[in-house]
């Protein structure tokens, strides 16, 4: 005890120690959690648990907010223990997709960037406990984050208790690296600082009110290591595609070797395309991005990245032990942030961010869904793709072409969600090749993307809904009681592609 | 000629005087222009006249890229010319429209924030004349616009060629309103300085580098008036329904009775919806928008608004010729910037607008449509409505419940296409009420917009297929069969409205 007391440097905070159950039992029905945790990294762990325990033999309802996914089992936990209300604004979790998909939960589907607007400017739920996971706490009272910032710092600014985890398991050598700012209120707030991915704006840990710090809680567990699958074929395909594309930029004057500022969406597909670049001739680059995935440490490792922004770190099992093993080497050419300012608008603009995002489907003009599978089942939800798809110098999406095993086309004559539409997204690519759509009408982005980006198999049925479409004519021709004939086809006939024979 | 040269006051450039005919011989097939003009105000008029005469003997096609929409015809008369290839980024002219739908040229539907940064950075053809109107050219040769800036500055920053149109029936007490700034690149800009709506950060003209001057023309034509409409019941109680949304927010402490910075979109709703604040309890407000339209000048004759920063000055014929002739007493409430600073998506979130836009349509789960009818067909474009709506404090689309008597509802179950995505939507308005759209999942969403937004006559046949999307299930329910049934109604039966009895 005496030793993990150490980690309270706040000699005050030192009698608030109790145990997870202890703390969970504080948490009452109707209330909204704010966790620390983005995409599986700087989860809080045990006061989950405890609750989820609670509800075996209690029946209560929280609102639970958070960075984004959590890891550590929790949202399958939550989901399955029924005890959520609300969530948001992400989770990738296949059980509690599906009490989404079922409505027995409230899913709020958010930019990432914009959670904190609305818990500073009182839009939602206030936060009645913030629960985050530390490193440690400094002697004036700051938190020192573990592997993710996510929304911690605006979640303890504004609840009304906080409870801190403080995890001996995660790598004591990330403190240093975290770079928290608060913007303030909108409208009294001064331009966000930043004019450079490796510039420091902020404290190296989260301010705290210590009245408000109702309990602290030890453990020791790491981090759920990611589950993104190694790069195949199609998507070395795809990387290749991408880097040509770079090199006509590069060609045409737009771009240099150390092309702009990178931010790749998680996933297997961005992981991969980020991966391509290990043998490639840019060099010198710079990542400005949410989450760190492997591929961005093999770049570093390679000496292709100088330098990488983050709001969290999420790496295979692998990786994770190679790079927090040997974190030394990488403690300088790392900042972690908040998300509002890893995401923010005003910094993705300014720095010209090239923008690498999966879509799930994409339409022949360009328009593209990140979320919902045929239009209605939620998959994980938007994330940060909007925060920075639309504020991007290249708002870039990836995808195969198609899906379970050719019976799904990723692009379809009209998406059946739109997360992303035709304004704010420039090129599009699959492992058939690129449409770079910047620039042009509509009925010429239809060309350039069947050409370029739809599957062989569904060219002549695309083109076949286009003719039609053209014969009613418009701006954006559509055959409107046809618009989603492909994704009804699929839920009657288990398939997308049309018989070769009905097209005539 | 003597008088008019005085409006030349760097005397280098006094010897480029020629007339528009000789001015719109320079330009060949094939080329880019970059003409200035907002919304109908302060576009150039003689040369592009004279282009439209050149093409009764001549067969010739150019690119047209502007602010917003051209006044003076001109959109008209290059649309019945056939002489435009592409059209960027907005337009509202209903020839050019039936061009455009007809596929004959191509017109590529910008945010009005975005296309500086595609000139500046290279990515669409580079203008080969910047045609923009001024008052006058100082003695250090900077251009003095007139009643817009738009995309002015970056045009003539960027052309090989800048062609002057000097009006001298343009109000000259303008001089001195205009505030000029340049980001510069992106990866290499600082952060716009820009904290509060008076605040000047520019230069009071549009520097020029005078060896790209070609020729100055000499013009003496007022703009086009603009043409909304009166406010009427319905718009009235529109206004009535926005006021009790503020006082709700109010009374939330989200907001005080000087409210935050106001936008508001061309057209006679939105200004119908301003004009409802003159005998409102709000005060002391503020404008940050792109166009000021009547509604504005009336607020500051009644004492309600203190400060307006625009892009575009467009007002009735009328509230012209009050404003222009008595503009001393608005000299120092206004200031007109580049659309690119008037719309930037750091200031619109930084300064946490109230973001107030016209929808076409909007869908059950609050997706807006601004530019397509029944999905194909353009109106004018998405203008300015997504730099702002994604980034506002408050992102509120209005538009009446109905049109065409009651034949087509304004609320459909799916957008048929969509500009403003659900994550971008906070509060949609009709005369029937407000839906306050944050924080709510989109199965809430539902409930608020069919109770508060969708006229009566709708209603049942909302629910009904809603009702039968539920047991569908999702996140986001849907019958994908019957998404835009109500739209292949109104083209079969020429109204979206099933008879009662067919709804069991």
């Amino acid at each position: 005890m005496e030793k993990k007391l150490e980690r309270i440097k706040a000699a005050e905070l030192q009698d608030r120690v109790v145990t997870a159950q202890e703390a969970a039992a504080w948490i009452q029905d109707g209330m909204t959690l704010g966790l620390s945790g983005f995409t599986r990294a700087g989860d809080v762990k045990a006061v989950p648990y405890a609750l989820v325990e609670r509800a075996e033999t209690e029946s209560f309802k929280v609102n639970v907010f958070t960075g984004a996914s959590l890891g550590s089992d929790i949202d399958r936990l939550f989901a399955e223990a029924g005890i959520v209300n609300k969530r948001l604004p992400f989770q990738a979790e296949p059980a509690m997709r599906k009490a989404i998909n079922a409505g027995e939960m409230y899913f709020v589907d958010h930019h990432l960037s914009h959670t904190a607007e609305w818990i500073r400017s009182g839009v939602i739920e206030p936060i009645d406990f913030a629960i985050v996971e530390a490193l440690s706490i400094t002697e004036d009272g700051m938190i020192i984050p573990t592997t993710s910032v996510g929304n911690s710092s605006v979640f303890v600014k504004h609840a009304k208790n906080i409870i801190v985890e403080i995890n001996a398991a995660q790598p004591e050598l990330f403190e240093g690296i975290h770079d928290i700012y608060d913007t303030g209120k909108q409208g009294e707030r001064d331009p966000i600082p930043l004019t450079s991915v490796d510039q420091r704006i902020g404290t190296k840990g989260i301010p705290v009110d210590m009245d408000r710090v109702r309990g602290i809680v030890f453990t020791h567990q790491e981090d759920s290591p990611s589950n993104i699958v190694a790069p195949d074929a199609e998507t070395k395909i795809m990387a290749d595609h991408l880097l040509n594309f770079f090199r006509s930029e590069i060609e045409a004057g737009r771009l240099t070797e150390t092309l702009a500022p990178l931010q790749s969406g998680i996933g297997s597909v961005a992981n991969a395309v980020l991966h391509g670049m290990i043998d490639s001739e840019f060099k010198n680059l710079e990542v400005y991005s949410e989450v760190l995935q492997d591929a961005v440490f093999d770049l570093i490792d390679a000496g292709k990245v100088d330098f990488a922004s983050c709001c969290s770190i999420t790496l295979s099992e692998p990786k994770m032990k190679q790079v927090f093993s040997d974190f030394d080497q990488y403690r300088d050419k790392i900042i972690m942030r908040p998300q509002e300012i890893s995401n923010h608008p005003e910094v993705v603009r300014r720095l010209g961010l090239i923008s690498i995002n999966t879509a799930l489907e994409f339409d022949m003009y360009g328009n593209v869904n990140s979320t919902h599978v045929s239009g209605t089942k939620m998959m994980n939800g938007i994330g940060g793709s909007g925060d920075f798809a639309r504020n991007a110098r290249l708002a870039i999406f990836v995808t195969k072409s198609t899906a379970k095993d050719g019976k799904i086309s990723s692009v379809v004559p009209f998406a059946s969600h739109i997360d992303h539409t035709e304004h704010d997204v420039d090129v599009v690519v699959t492992e058939q090749g690129y449409a770079d759509l910047r620039g042009l009408a509509p009925r010429q982005r239809v060309e350039a993307i069947i050409e370029n980006c739809v599957h062989p198999d569904y060219r002549p049925q695309m083109r076949e809904y286009y003719e039609e479409a053209l014969t009613r004519g418009g701006q954006t021709p559509h055959v409107l009681e046809k618009a989603f004939s492909w994704h009804e086809s699929l839920a009657k006939n288990g398939t997308m592609l049309v018989k070769k024979e009905q097209l005539v």
